[in-house]
């Protein structure tokens, strides 16, 4: 009933000024940040940088093939509400009107996904940020810090009428009631997703899940100062 | 600090199962439902009905007029995330296996919008959708009564640092905290979707929008009942 | 034989710098204007205002529901040769060169149809039309008076070989031949479009149908003129 | 004052059921016809066939390169409607009950540009769609003859207040009223289309390009025949 | 075994400030330039022209029809691989860095087609391409010669296990080995596509149709030139 | 001037009936076999087996991040013809009449690029492809053996005047000729591509770079069946 252990690796690939992937047992996540010197045109005019991500999962991170997004020559709404979940939660943890004129791109691709994808997106994505932040911060460009704070993310469900964390593929199939849960360090709520899949639920329910999620959430945000520790730029 | 009282019009327009105007205040929106001989092609083979909701605004239903989503192409992602929960909400309202071969649509038009309209859409949605049951059992087309309860729903959000419920734009806009809840009759939550839009919150803060919601989404229900006192078919 | 008795109502909602809703029996079309202070590219370095008309059907419009454009990612052929005739049409009736910088658009969407809705979003767009250039004069960004004359519009058909006006649904659907006729206050023709929908058609019915159709316009540009006896700005 | 003759070429390309290359001095179209045994999924249960019309300018037809539709991945909205009015007027000139099973489509593919475009499409497109039925009877598909009238099409427009027909682009461009008349053998109207480009007109304007444009077509329409006299199937 | 015979045809068409018509027998492609006064926005900063080929094949060039590209909404693999393949090649006979601010579009419109269309377009829009920059050298926009030589194109295969050069549909359709060759006018090599479609080939099968296609390649250069004696502006 | 040392890993992930990260130094695509049990509608009343390619690059597989296709709503023309050269290339390497009713994807993600991607797609895609005709033959869906041969792809060109195999990202960004050559385990030709990038190319520089591309082909195949030793099922 506890959530899956975390192995987080720093720069798995060459690229990415924040490169990291997040594995929990069989969902395995690349969460890479990019920094690029502009912002988009609905923010030309504003004294700010932005934050944006993108979500996508490999045709054959599933057990049975998925089609690719581009063969109906539009992003699925799934995919589309995902990487919104993850851009919303990771703008509150940075503060872009301290630094302006740059955007972070977190790209998130799950090469394979055993459930909660959604939630290991934000864990991963959130470190990648952070060193996109310190890439500005080593080449100059931002003096202050703009990090708020960092958050963390875990799906809760019901399956056959018990709590369960950490939600997998076979768990969240099953499950009555669908929970993801976005804290910060200071254990306050970013977001909270809540659906009665198969049976609507009550608040003791709600409540009996938010107790189950914040002590995992908090683990989670401690996994990433650890891997945080290691001074950037570090060597490829 | 209350919810803005409702005003539901049965019939405003000629066609449609169901067909409900539903207004709270300056939010207008007008919820049909659409009842289909055939089910779409991935329920083919299987022995159940289908519930589907299409949302969209008008383009001066806001303050300064909004782009059609067809100008680009596609429907923009916050409409397709709306229609995606009305009809999420909806179908666990009734009983889709209940019935088989037909499917309803539930197409929620706001007219003129001021704050929590996918709110009032599932509000206004669930009468019509009841319409639209009604009228396959005065077919003779349904046996059996597939409702399993109704469901109502109301934003509410913090904004400077006060809780508010059913939210209209001003209140909407400068919210620190953003909060949609759906619950059936009986007081169970259906669905949950909390954003910290500038500020994160605690979870004595998301107790104390649940409890004010409650007793909000309980008079609505009422309302509804109501307004399906009248027996079906009604005249035009 | 008559056409049927036009319902004028303005303001029907709250914004749209002209707004009107205009019934002809089970025809029911919300006609808006929004003003903006810009013109499309092409007419950027050009010294004129642009008018331009958008025309969209509500799927529950109509008897049996009618699939969203959006659904197939382009405007409908249909739409599109409707929203290009309002346009065209509206467009005759003011002078663009007499101010500009400015886009007018005018939207037209239909609530209910029972037929003849391209002729009636016209005789609504028209009043709309003029609401935003008195919004334009009233914010002192005209000081000329742009307007030509008004225009109006009506259909006429043949069916079952004998002359009709204003057709609905039922007399459109049967017509062996479909007139639209778009005409100025002083009786000169700003459109025509005919077509021998079940039977080629002589020059004779041709002008039988005109003669027809020019005290109906003449009686639906004096309804226009009415409403706009009102001056703006009207309080809501 | 008078139409361009026309020049009308049979088989300049290979392929193709029917296959014409229309000339009117500088407007140059191929028009071909091409029979296929099946018909389109909406008409899948009926007892009918089927004609479909598709229009398109070469990108250098005109005087100035023209984007390909392609690039914009639509069509545009006046190819758009000019092949709707080829298809819905030649669709008058056979009786597609008589036949069953068969789709009839004609390309017409402006090679050169000068003007009346549509309408010589469609003077074209007779012929072709003739050579197309011609097939179906060589090949012993039909037995009946579904011809009812062969039709023909002319532009006439008022140019600096005088009257003139079969427009030039130089002439089309400066039209104060553009009309497009399509009629039959039998002098009967098949479709009209007239506009006010710059300047409303008059009842009497209309009859007198109407009493222009009727010898115009009888000619066309004999030199169609004349054409038709080859018997099918010609000689490559 | 010989190429056939090419007819290439000048200002086949009235506009394009080169216009070409070629034909290989029943293979028949329109090449038109067209010359444009800006450089795409990739380019804006650079001191170069730009150099771009589209291609396009008529829906009935073909024996039986092919639907249009724009029936799909996108280009197809095919039509996108062949443009790409000719402003390449073509990009290489100019110096683009010798004039600056201009673009030149080539279009090739395939009539007819019977096999060898994409090298056929290539020798066709080699000649328009000189044309265009003729065009810009006779209105003095061009000082120096930007040519640094012609190109020319040929396919070879092996059908039935004997080589064969320029291949028509039915050798194309039947061929084991399919291989476009592109050179300049020195007996260099620009593009080499080779295919096994049925069969392996061995290098010596390669070197024996290289063998085949240089002398061909030579005539058609020598054709180009032939063709180009005649001095620009040639009168229409 | 030797290609890179290949590095192949089998099923790095979980899914996939094949499942290859394939690495040539900073080169690493993830290339996994799919198989499903029907053939697409072209092939419906065929009696064979279908395969095909998909490729894609992530966003951040590169020094700077490329923008996903999905971002302008269609596969790119690189993509594009990527993939279908690997489809091709595989294709010869089976007799698709072999086996019927099934379709192998073989999908080949670049994980992190620098240079080569499409040649070393195929090397790691024949393998994948190999696993999943083996996963057929061990669930009993074929019986006969439908492999032909392996190929294999190596790239080579011409850099400041001296050729390479196995070109990395520079040296293919400075490569004057580029040539990608894919053959079969018997030194036949499947296909060659090549590419005057800066520089045309005589037919002995063709043929050096042949020379020096086969034995490394060799090599690379021999790799692949050292890796197709290990017998099928593998243990995850």
């Amino acid at each position: 009933m506890n959530a899956r252990s975390l192995k987080i690796i720093e720069h798995p690939t060459r690229w990415g000024e924040g490169n990291i992937e997040i594995q929990a047992e069989n969902t395995c996540i690349l969460c890479t940040s990019s920094v690029i010197d502009s912002v988009p045109r609905f923010l030309r005019d504003s004294n700010q940088a932005w934050l944006t991500a993108e979500y996508n999962m490999l045709p054959r991170a599933t057990h049975t093939r998925t089609d690719r997004d581009i063969q109906r020559g539009k992003i699925s709404p799934r995919s589309s509400e995902i990487q919104r979940l993850i851009g919303r939660s990771l703008r509150t943890s940075i503060n872009l009107k301290a630094f302006s004129g740059h955007t972070i791109i977190i790209d998130c691709d799950v090469l394979q996904a055993d459930g909660s994808t959604r939630c290991h997106a934000i864990n991963g994505g959130q470190i990648a940020l952070i060193r996109g932040i310190q890439k500005l911060q080593h080449d100059n460009k931002i003096k202050s810090d703009p990090v708020n704070f960092l958050v963390g993310a875990i799906s809760a469900g019901i399956v056959k009428g018990k709590p369960f964390i950490d939600l997998d593929y076979n768990q969240d199939h099953k499950a009555e009631v669908d929970l993801n849960i976005i804290m910060n360090e200071h254990g306050d709520l970013i977001e909270i997703q809540g659906t009665a899949e198969k049976k609507p639920f009550s608040r003791t329910t709600l409540n009996e899940l938010l107790d189950l999620a914040w002590p995992e959430i908090e683990r989670i945000i401690q996994q990433q100062k650890a891997v945080l520790q290691t001074p950037y730029p570090y060597n490829h």
